[in-house]
């Protein structure tokens, strides 16, 4: 008999949110929020994403108070150190945070990814991010929120200094020798003297070079730009999608854009966001999901809604219809989380909700994809997206934690695990490892140092 | 028999350098220069610290590679992040990071410090530095190093608006009524509105007040600007001093100043530090140091003396006298580390060493004070400095790691405790706790909010 070779294999995130997904998680008896500020709680999960054999967890992250936090439990503990007390209390798990490039300073972001890549033993992913908010401006002394195009820009220099500087030291730049005095080979610690039209930066790093030779680089981004963007440095994308449709164009075009870059597609994994209510049967899984919906506070959807939009809504009738032409030039009223707003324009084109009913939708994941059903019916849905070409994976968004992630960890992960899905042992202890990432070399490996 | 009231108690910080303070620690068979990258070595060392009922453990920091690595095991990993792991191995350890207001964000600081203060209980320290080094500048896109009274100037700004935004939400502002729908109460959660020459910030902060209401001022700075920003801000001060009435001259200088700014100058600790060989006898921990001593290499020594002085010194004679003018004008040389070479300048005038002997006598500590001797004599002359108003406690420097604090651990500590000048067990569980400091009320308590 001869082995088989091993089928192409998921890859699952748990996206930590303190109390869960769905905006009104909070206020549900199944959730936690005096935890949130509790570091035993985050490794808690963490350790319930490990038993699972979860590739890693994943943080979202802004440098301002974004919600209306009358109504909301938001997050409050700041996403690397948060991930460095859960790397403490795991062994294999990854450990994704996201960071800024617009409200960040490369060597300052550089020290903090590289440190946690260490310190977990090539865990770390960053996941990179311009800044959807333009409430972070004034926490950093900017008149107004750099525009897209100009946020793109510094990401690409930005990205390009972080990695020179994560590469500075090669690999074997250590050498140890106690007996000559030797500790460090100058000649492969380099200077990588960056300049850009937005950053300077000379190096070279403080640091050695780290397990994964440098931490996995996600990308989060759905515009034009954010697109080439992820084509060219992304190794995973998360990416929110309600069709099947949406998410194969988006998939293709992804693919093909790395390839365009001289890449390797399937180094570029992608990961759609999927919050499931999951019961025993469909309707128990509905009524769950209507017992959250009924927690929400209008008042704070709206304000969600208006932020999202630019227009004040205070006039629209809870039951009435939503008016087309809310999203009729949004493009033009932000240019922030574009992407979002036209997922949301297709919820209301195709479905025609009442404003209760559009607010009850976004609720779920913040448009992200909700999907309510048994375990069989949410493996079923995995199973279809990553076969027909729409995910190599999915971004797992519980609608309440702690809860919503162990029933997905008891009933959903043995179902794909039986199907051959889905890992039923870490075979690395990397985050490399688990999405099949190779190992980067250096770019100054086997250049000449310049002159000290 | 009535109890005695508990007389004044020494505090005692493990100032952490990989493989110690000496600068060839690396190369004793003592150290262990292999595990500067392994957050386990630093965690032991953590666990080392609280069984020795320490305050905390401290970091240095800057944003540079500012060793000469050839010669030297210099830190790698980022010290937010490493207190972060090494909160998770301990309980009661209080934890204390160098970071730079001249290369940060404040909003970016804060929530670093902030989450290490929740995440810890209440352990976490700020050890506020300008940045001693200019070649941090060019790593952040500046072409000069900002000068020492600029520095300072955005140093002042940099903290207000860190501690703003530490104090803008309440204690109590959250209110987690699930019931009504109401997580926080906006009125308890405050814009700062900070506007500086050097900085401006909005907030407010996106995270709740820390368990010690924020997290400890620490400061090492010894001009005439670093101890007037002391007496203004700092709760505990690090410092080097060489000899008593050196050390006696700063301690009251710098309560005068505390007390000329209206605070209680028993709010403000102040650690010289302390780098001690230690050994049964006397003879054995002189031979201790001398074994370190041969361990270094000229070509090192003398680099660092000529970053401090900013002259080459390639023509000295290593076993000829140290020219005298070499310290003439270094006050105008280099604005950094102005108090360091003054000590130096000092041990120059006092003990005529040849060159080799002051490489020597640098090699100990970066001109901290190294103590040789018994136990006892440690214990002694901490004594005589701690009742003579001289210090509050020691930054304790051992001048190899993991060992050297292992021998201070296992006969100095007894001592001191037996001598009723340390604790024997935690009296509390905060940094704020162990160094008898108070817990700061918010800036904003009881004021109205703005409008939102
Ligand atoms: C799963 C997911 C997580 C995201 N997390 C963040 C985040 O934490 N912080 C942030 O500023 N933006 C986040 N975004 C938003 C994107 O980074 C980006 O700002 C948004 O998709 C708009 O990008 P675009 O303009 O390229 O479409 C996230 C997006 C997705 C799909
Ligand atoms: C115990 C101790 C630790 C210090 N750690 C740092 C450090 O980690 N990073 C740094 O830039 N400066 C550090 N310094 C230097 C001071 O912050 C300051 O730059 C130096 O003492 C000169 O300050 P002054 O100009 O006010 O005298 C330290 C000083 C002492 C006494």
């Amino acid at each position: 008999m001869h082995e088989t070779t091993q089928p192409r294999q998921l890859s699952l995130n748990a996206f930590i949110y303190p109390s869960g997904h769905h905006e009104a998680a909070w206020r549900h008896a199944d959730s936690a929020p005096d935890r949130i500020y509790d570091v035993s709680y985050y490794q808690e999960i963490g350790r319930t994403a490990e038993a699972a054999k979860f590739d890693a967890v994943f943080f979202a992250d802004g440098p301002a108070l974004r919600q209306n936090v009358k109504h909301y439990a938001a997050p409050g503990l700041e996403p690397i150190t948060l991930l460095t007390a859960i790397a403490a209390a795991t062994t294999h798990l990854g450990l994704i945070a996201t960071a800024s490039t617009t409200y960040y300073e490369p060597y300052n972001l550089a020290r903090l990814f590289s440190s946690l890549d260490h310190i977990s033993g090539g865990r770390a992913g960053w996941n990179i991010v311009t800044t959807g908010t333009d409430l972070a401006a004034a926490n950093f002394g900017l008149a107004k929120h750099p525009d897209h195009a100009e946020r793109y820009s510094r990401a690409r220099e930005f990205v390009d200094a972080v990695v020179a500087l994560w590469d500075s030291w090669e690999d074997d730049a250590i050498v140890l020798d106690t007996e000559s005095g030797i500790y460090a080979d100058p000649d492969k610690i380099h200077e990588i003297n960056y300049v850009g039209r937005h950053l300077r930066v000379r190096g070279p790093f403080n640091s050695a070079r780290t397990p994964q030779g440098h931490p996995v680089l996600v990308q989060a981004g759905a515009s034009n730009d954010g697109r080439s963007f992820a084509g060219q440095y992304a190794e995973a994308i998360f990416t929110a999608h309600q069709r099947l449709e949406d998410a194969q164009a988006f998939y293709s075009d992804i693919k093909a854009r790395a390839a365009s870059f001289g890449r390797n597609p399937e180094h570029v994994k992608i990961l759609p966001g999927i919050s499931p209510f999951i019961a025993d049967t469909e309707a128990e899984a509905k009524a769950l999901e209507r017992e959250f919906n009924e927690l929400t506070v209008p008042a704070y959807g709206l304000g969600q809604l208006r932020n999202l939009v630019g227009k004040d809504l205070d006039h629209l009738d809870l039951d009435g219809p939503v008016p087309v032409e809310l999203f009729g030039d949004a493009g033009d009223v932000t240019d922030n989380s574009r992407s979002r707003l036209q997922v949301i324009a297709g919820i209301v084109q195709r479905e025609k909700p009442t404003v209760r009913g559009l607010l009850h939708r976004l609720a779920g994941a913040r448009g992200h994809r909700v999907f309510v059903g048994t375990p069989e019916q949410v493996a079923d849905t995995i199973e279809e997206w990553f076969t027909k070409g729409a995910a190599d994976g999915f971004n797992v968004m519980p609608p309440y934690y702690p809860g919503g992630l162990e029933v997905f960890a008891k009933t959903v992960v043995p179902i794909l695990q039986e199907r051959g899905l889905f890992r039923t042992e870490y075979t690395g202890t990397t985050l490399r490892d688990h999405f099949g990432l190779p190992r980067p070399e250096s770019q100054f490996a086997g250049r000449a140092a310049a002159a000290q």
